[in-house]
Order: structure tokens, then C-alpha cells, then sequence
């Protein structure tokens, strides 16, 4: 059946990993990323070696099925592209239209189950939900060979309901079972005992691969995913960085690591390489503005570090004995320095190939000239420096507003005021406008020069390395008809970042406009 | 004999709830909090029901143990304060020295039981420490009554000779067992199957309470803890936001929850005062300047909050549907427009009486000038702007050095200036410095006012509220000489808000410095 699923060759065996940070994980709230970033995250999914990208909800928008359609005509064949339909005949056939051109589609339905999902949100019986399964599963399987079906709330569903919705649901030809805990309730031996139930008591449970989806509101997302897997699960569906609704979604990364430190007790295997996995969450952070918090399991900045001060009497003679795992085996690399004032363009060039960017002649020359600018004004150039000076390029690199020149006074002597030049289209405009403090005065200055309704939902400024000299990368998130984008800009000024980081931000706007203008046209 | 650690008259198991988050949490790098700070969390703690505070190690400087000791002080009858000791004589006595004065005083002692770290480590026989292990317990028995023995890497310790240890730390009198994971190593059935193995082989296993105490480092810690409870312990040790060296500790608010939630599966119960949790998270996020990522479990700023997009179809009908618990459980409340310019002097008293705090007369003065001031500069006024406000307010209250007046010039056109008037105990100094950016030449002018040679190893502002008139919040941490101190500063021009934060810090440097030359002197 589905050749991804096992791995015959291998002593262990092998667990399907199921991304979902594009659909699970871009859905909550703030999280919205655009066409391009789509694109960038599941080109790094698939060298990474995740199986299956799910990539989007193909019905939910315009934007959303273009995306789906653009990872799907670009994946190689090692990965399914999965896009997500409720159970509905409309929403099958626009998945299907999304993924088909990918070498491997996958259309994932899902409806609920449970008692309190059947009564409140779709008042059907349970016969009615039964029929809609047999459906809407033939009719996807009519579409493409791999379907997935999902019982939403599975795990507060009765278990008796629960096989016969599995069993429909393996008649009509699904491939892949998903049980999920919708709501983040499970605890993990009921999870698994979940998964043995059905397993052993659906019929032909032996012709699809069961799949977990946990979240995280109890702090159990992980530890249920694994315990699914041990009920028999052979699929986890999972996001980088837990990036999801409320608390979010398994973190990829945790299922990973433990799966690979623990061989012993868990006997399975991924296609996931692990040293990618630092990457995979900064890119994760940097387009959601998720940040990651310091203690995060796996890829938080403290992951790996230990105190010295409780372990001056020499607790850490031998690495192993505070260290389950190293570092480098997630893909942490030393902060180095390594570029200076007089580091010439090939040497730029080979640096930036280390760190995983290849960029074409004219983006390469417009980064190099800004890496000059950067070595000019700040002593020390690290690779973190540099990723946020790229970043920093692909996001400007389609703007029509750019940032001639600003000036900021701001201080306790009264309101702030910001002087500021925007090339806008070609026609130079400059502003004086005062504001609340120096970021409020510099972005009313840019809306006073492109007005726009939009509000600001997010401002959030990090420093890119350590010291008073580091740049500072900052984030905007601009709301507009429930629709949000953000915005990002570097520069060791903070006050210009944030202007570069709103002129982003507003740029993504006007294309966004574009877009549904020309959707409009042409609907 | 201890009578917190189960509760007779009620149904459900009573689980000893002992937090860490000023031992274990405060030992991670870059989280040490001072005095004062220690104080504030430990009355938060107690006010919140928590069972045990651990509250610091005693041994490791004259600040930890002055700390402990006066949180021992002012600690009612309910809870019980704990001191960390190692294996050491003079650990165990400074300890004691510390907790006694404490109503419910207990010392905690531990010891490494792992071949790699007998081996590597402590360079110790098993039957060595079998012997420490006797005579150290026997130790604090004799100075208190209630004594916490652990075993450092309990999870990779054989069971055989794990058996032997717990066997001998109950013999010697110890009252509380605990078995770490102290590397988060473990998965949730083999820690349970440890406990269960050592409670039924050891023949006075019920002279003690057992403990869990896991890391996150898989991202297991919370079912590992739950785990560790089925297998009969009944006192779980965590921090707030699971803040702890690496990927931290168990988080107190997940697991709190997780049982309060899911009563059904998990019979048990604990004092913790769940309406405080989100009030606990956000004075330990700003104590330590760990920011909480917004989908974390419980006390994320997203935790409650549900996509509206693939929603639309109606699912919200009910709130059950999809929320296991509801936010004002977890203390979670509506942002609500609460005060303006012409709120006065007693409705602001009120407020802050709501929000939790109780200032004196001058320092409601100067909260109260410093409102007004907010009020002018500022149109809407919430409950998170006051607390930035009373904060900045409690933080400010000690210091030598003061904000008279700055101004900041900064923008595209070359080096950003800073002016700056600093009143130095009494002095007035102005500076004019130039630097890369606003931030680095606000901070150059005023280490060239008030030099040292702290290095920051944190700049980190975020927006008390949303909207482009939100106040900035602006956390700074400096390190000198191993130690660190974080400063902060809230207004609404992030310049002020940040010169504000850096000499916050300083301030807290130089009183660092005074009191090392005390100890000095007096020793």
C-alpha cells in the first residue's frame, strides 16, 4: 500500500512523521504566514526528511489552496503532500485539486465523533456521521490512492462508536487512521489503550497505518504521541516547535529526540535528520514570531547549557554524565566569529552556502553590500548576523515602499518625533510626525505616508547575538480584515529595524490587496 | 508524621505539591533573581498553596542563605521551606542553620547513586556511599525533623543498589524520598515501574513519602511526573513555567491542572490555588526575564485562545466542544480598559488592591504621580500597564542612581547620540555619547556616567499591551564576575523604558558589590 509507511530493511520499525506546522500549526492565532514562507518552510520539511508535509486547508482560501498546489508541484518523490478537507464533497475535491500534481498526494478528511461534537456542532446521529464517513472516504479515494481519515475528538468518543466510525472508514478505502485528542485531554495509557481497542477489534485494522495528533493544554502532547505508538500508532502528526492552537501541537523535534535517545525502550525509527532541527526552528520562529522559549525542550537557547555554579565541585568531568544527548546532534553550532570588514565576496558566498542560503547574483550582490555596511559599523560579524542580514534581503527583496532614510529624537522631554523618507513606488516622500515614544512616532510616520487601516498586533524586538552592539531583528504583525502579516527587519539601530520591520509589514499588505483584487476579478 | 503530605478528610489522594522554581529554576543560567525578588516569589508561593518551597542552597553564598533564611522567617505554619544540602557536613549544618527558623523547617540532601556518576563524579564504592548516605541523613535528622533525601540519577541507577540507598536514607530517618530524573532521561512507565519496584522491595517504604523531580529534556517531564504518582509517589517537585537548568523542570501549572482536569484518571489532589497560576507565571517570567512562549501549556498567552478561521463553520456553539478547562480557572482575565487621567487617588488604590498589590503610603504616591503621568502620555490605561508600573515602581524604590532627563538621536544618517542626566547619589552628571544605535549609545552614556564592567548578555523589550501606544516593558541582564542581575524599565518610549532597565541593573550591580564588601569585612 503506502510505501512510506515501513521500512522492512530496518530492525525497528518505522514511524510515519506527519508535519503539520503548515496547516495545525499556521491556523493559530498570529501564526499566519504567507505564500513565500509556506514555500520556504516545506522546502526545509522535505530535506530534513519529514514523510508526509501536510501543507494546508485547500478550501479555506485562495491563498491557502495556491500554496497547497505550489508545495505539492514542487515535492520530490520521498514525500506525500497532505492537504486537509472536512467532510465535505466541496472540500474534497479542492484538496484533491491542490495535492495531485505532487508525486505522492495525500487528501486527509476528517468529521467528529464524539457524543458532545455530534450534539452541539453538527446535530447529526450517529448513523448520519457513519454514511458521511463511508462517503466522503470513497470519494477521496476516488481522488487519490492515500487518504487519511481523521476522527476529530477521538478520545472523547465512545469506544464502541469509535471502531464501527474506523471500521466505515477502512471500507471505504482510507489508508491512514488518525485518532486525535482535539482537545489536549488524554492521558497517555488511555491513549494507548485507545489504539490497542481499536486495533484489535476493527476488522481489517491490519490495511491502514494508525496515526496520533495530540496537543499540548495538559503538558502531555509528547509523551501521548509515544504512547500512541506503543498502542500501535505507526504515524505521529507533529509541528516544529509545537507551533499550534492554544498550547499547541506535539513538538516534532521532542518526538524525534526521544524516539532516537531512547532506542532502548522505544524500538522505532524516523527518516528525520536530527541535525536539521535547529534550523527547522528558527525558520519556524522567525516566520510564525513564535518565540521560542529559553527552556524549550530540544531547541530552546538553554537546551543544552548547564550552570557552573552548583557544579564547581567538578560534576561535569565526563560530559555523559549530565548529558543524554549533544548538541551537535540537533544541529547546535558554536557561535563563531567569522566574517570581518575585509572578508571578500567569495569568502561571503562560501559562508552563506555553510549556512544553507543560495542566492542568485543580484540578491548575493545586494547582501554582500549590505555585509560591508554591517562590518563597518559593528566590531564582531556572527553567523547569526548574517542569517538576519539574508532574511532580512528575501524579505525586502519584491518591497515597492523602501526606506530612504529616518531620523528619531525621542527621550523624556516631551513627545518623541520621527523624520522620515519612503521611496514609494518610485516617488520620494518625507514625513515629520510625533508619536508615543520613538517606535509609535516612527511608525505614524509611515502611515502617514501609505495609510492604512490596519492594526498592530505584535512589536517584538530581539537582539540577533549578545552585547550592546548586536543588531536588533524586529518583528511587526499587522492585522487587516482578520487576515495578519509580519513583518521583519535587522539593522544595529533599533529604531530603523522597526521601521524596516513596519515597511515589511505594510508591503505584505499591498500584495495581500493585489491578490484578492485580482481574485476578485477574476472569481 | 509529616502532616501536610496527605490530606485524611478528603476522597482523593493528597500530592504534595514542592515547588523548586528558586532552587532548581533559579540556578538555570541566566535566571538568578536577587533578595528581594526571592521574597516576592516565595510569598506568591505561599500565598498559592504550595506545599513545599525550596528555597535555595544555602552553602552555595552568603546571598542564598541570608535568602532561605528569611523566607524561613516569614513563612506561616502551612508551609514547609526547604534547604538544599549535598552530602557534605558543612552543607547539611549551614542549611539547618538556614530553614530553622521556619515553622515547618525541612533539609534536603542529596547524593549521586549512578555507576557514571559514582564513577566519574564522586570517584566513590557503592558501599562508600551507602555510608555517606547513612551518616548524612542521620545529620539533619538530628537538626530537623523533616528530611528530604534524593538520589541523584536515580533513573540510570541500577534497582538492585537504588534499593539499598532508599533503604538506607529511611533507616537513617529520612521523611521524604526522592528519585530524580535528573538528566530527563526517563519515559513515563519505566519511572513509574521504579517507584512501584523500590516501594514494594523496601521494607520501610512506608516510613517515607516518595517524590518525583523530572526534567524536560524529551519533553517528558510532566507525564513522567503523573507517571511517577501512579507508581505510588506522593509529592511531585516543579517550578513555575518549568524554569530549570537545560529544558527546565516540570512545569507546577501543568501538572496542577492536568489533575485538576482530569479527576476521572488521576485521583488525586493538591492545595494549589489555581486562580494564582497565571499571577505566579508572570512574576517569574519578569523576576528571571525567561519570556513564556505564547502556546505554552496553561500560561501561554494563546493557551485559551481558539482560531476563529476554520471555525466559521460554527463550531464554538458550545465552549465544551473544545475547552477542557476554562481560563478563569487558570486566572486568566479579560483585558479591560480600567483607569484614565481622571481616575483618582482612591480608585487607583482599589485597582491595585485587585491586581494583588499593597504599597505603602509613599510608594502609592509615587505609583500613584507616576499613573497620572501614564494617563497623560497614554489614552487607554489597563491592568497591565498598572503592573508594569507598580513593578517598575518596587524595582526602582533602592536605588543610588536615577533617570533625570535623556535624549536620543538616532535614524539612517550615521552614529546614533545619546544625552543623558543621571542624579548619582545626589550628583547631577550629564553625558553626550555616540554609539551603533539608540540602545548601545543610551547604555555607553551611561557606563561613561557610571562605569563597570558588566557584560549584557540580555537587551529584551516587549509591549505591556497591543497598539502602537502600548508602554514598552524592557528587560536587561548584566553578568560580572559569574553573577548576574536583571534590571527593568517600563514607559511608553522604549528609549527611556530601556535606559530605565540598564540602570535598574546597574543599580542592583553596585548593590551586589556593597554587599560583597560586608561579607568580606565581616568574615
Amino acid at each position: 500500500m503506502t510505501a512510506i509507511t515501513t521500512d522492512a530493511a530496518s530492525a525497528k520499525d518505522r514511524v510515519v512523521i506527519f508535519d503539520t506546522t503548515l496547516r495545525d500549526g499556521e491556523q493559530c492565532p498570529g501564526a499566519s504566514m504567507t505564500y513565500e514562507e509556506k514555500l520556504e518552510v516545506a522546502e526545509l520539511l522535505e530535506e530534513m526528511g519529514v514523510d508526509v508535509i501536510e501543507a494546508g486547508f485547500p478550501i479555506a482560501s485562495q491563498g491557502d489552496f495556491e500554496a497547497v498546489q505550489e508545495i505539492a508541484r514542487r515535492a520530490g518523490p520521498d514525500v506525500t503532500i497532505a492537504g486537509l478537507a472536512r467532510a465535505i464533497s466541496g472540500d474534497i475535491s479542492r484538496a484533491a485539486e491542490a495535492v495531485r500534481v505532487a508525486k505522492r498526494p495525500r487528501i486527509h478528511t476528517f468529521v467528529s465523533t464524539s457524543p458532545i461534537h455530534l450534539a452541539h456542532q453538527m446535530k447529526k446521529s450517529e448513523e448520519q456521521v457513519l454514511d458521511i464517513i463511508a462517503a466522503t472516504v470513497a470519494q477521496a479515494r476516488n481522488l487519490v490512492e492515500d487518504v487519511e481519515w481523521s476522527a476529530m475528538d477521538a478520545t472523547r468518543t465512545p469506544i464502541e462508536y469509535l471502531i464501527r466510525c474506523v471500521d466505515a472508514a477502512i471500507k471505504a478505502g482510507a489508508t491512514t487512521i488518525n485518532l486525535p485528542d482535539t482537545v489536549g485531554y488524554a492521558v497517555p495509557d488511555e491513549y494507548a489503550a485507545m489504539f490497542r481497542a481499536v486495533i484489535e477489534r476493527v476488522p481489517n485494522s491490519d490495511k491502514a497505518i494508525f496515526s496520533t495528533h495530540c496537543h499540548d493544554d495538559l503538558g502531555l502532547a509528547v509523551a501521548n504521541s509515544l504512547a500512541g505508538v506503543a498502542g500501535g500508532a505507526r504515524q505521529i502528526e507533529c509541528t516544529i516547535n509545537g507551533l499550534g492552537e492554544r498550547a499547541g501541537n506535539a513538538a516534532l523535534e521532542e518526538i524525534v529526540m526521544a524516539i532516537r535517545t531512547r532506542g532502548d525502550v522505544l524500538p522505532y525509527a524516523t527518516g528525520v535528520e536530527t541535525t536539521m532541527l535547529t534550523r527547522a526552528s528558527k525558520l519556524i520562529s522567525a516566520v510564525s514570531a513564535f518565540p521560542v522559549q529559553y527552556n524549550k525542550a530540544i531547541v530552546g537557547r538553554n537546551a543544552f547549557s548547564h550552570e557552573s555554579g552548583i557544579h564547581q565541585d567538578g560534576m561535569l568531568k565526563n560530559a555523559e554524565t549530565y548529558e543524554i544527548m549533544t548538541p551537535e546532534s540537533v544541529g547546535v553550532k558554536a557561535t563563531s566569529l567569522v566574517m570581518g570588514k575585509h572578508s571578500g565576496r567569495h569568502a561571503f558566498r562560501e559562508k552563506l552556502k555553510d549556512l544553507g542560503y543560495e542566492l542568485g547574483d543580484n540578491a548575493l550582490e545586494d547582501a554582500f553590500k549590505r555585509f560591508k555596511d554591517l562590518a563597518d559599523r559593528k566590531k564582531h560579524v556572527y553567523d547569526e548576523d548574517i542569517e538576519a542580514l539574508v532574511g532580512d534581503e528575501v524579505a525586502t527583496a519584491s518591497e515597492t515602499i523602501r526606506l530612504l532614510s529616518l531620523t528619531v529624537i525621542a527621550g523624556t522631554g516631551g513627545p518623541a518625533k520621527a523624520i522620515i523618507s519612503l521611496d514609494v513606488d518610485g516617488t520620494h516622500i518625507t514625513k515629520e510626525v510625533a508619536g508615543n515614544g520613538p517606535v509609535d512616532a516612527t511608525f505614524n510616520a509611515i502611515t502617514a505616508i501609505v495609510p492604512h487601516q490596519a492594526k498592530m498586533s505584535l512589536y517584538q524586538v530581539h537582539a540577533v547575538t549578545e552585547g550592546t552592539d548586536a543588531q536588533a531583528e524586529v518583528s511587526v504583525r499587522l492585522e487587516e480584515d482578520g487576515k495578519s502579516v509580519t513583518g521583519r527587519g535587522a539593522d544595529p539601530d533599533t529604531m530603523v529595524a522597526s521601521a524596516k520591520a513596519y515597511i515589511s509589514a505594510v508591503n505584505k499588505i499591498a500584495v495581500k490587496r493585489l491578490r484578492q483584487h485580482a481574485q476578485a476579478a477574476s472569481a
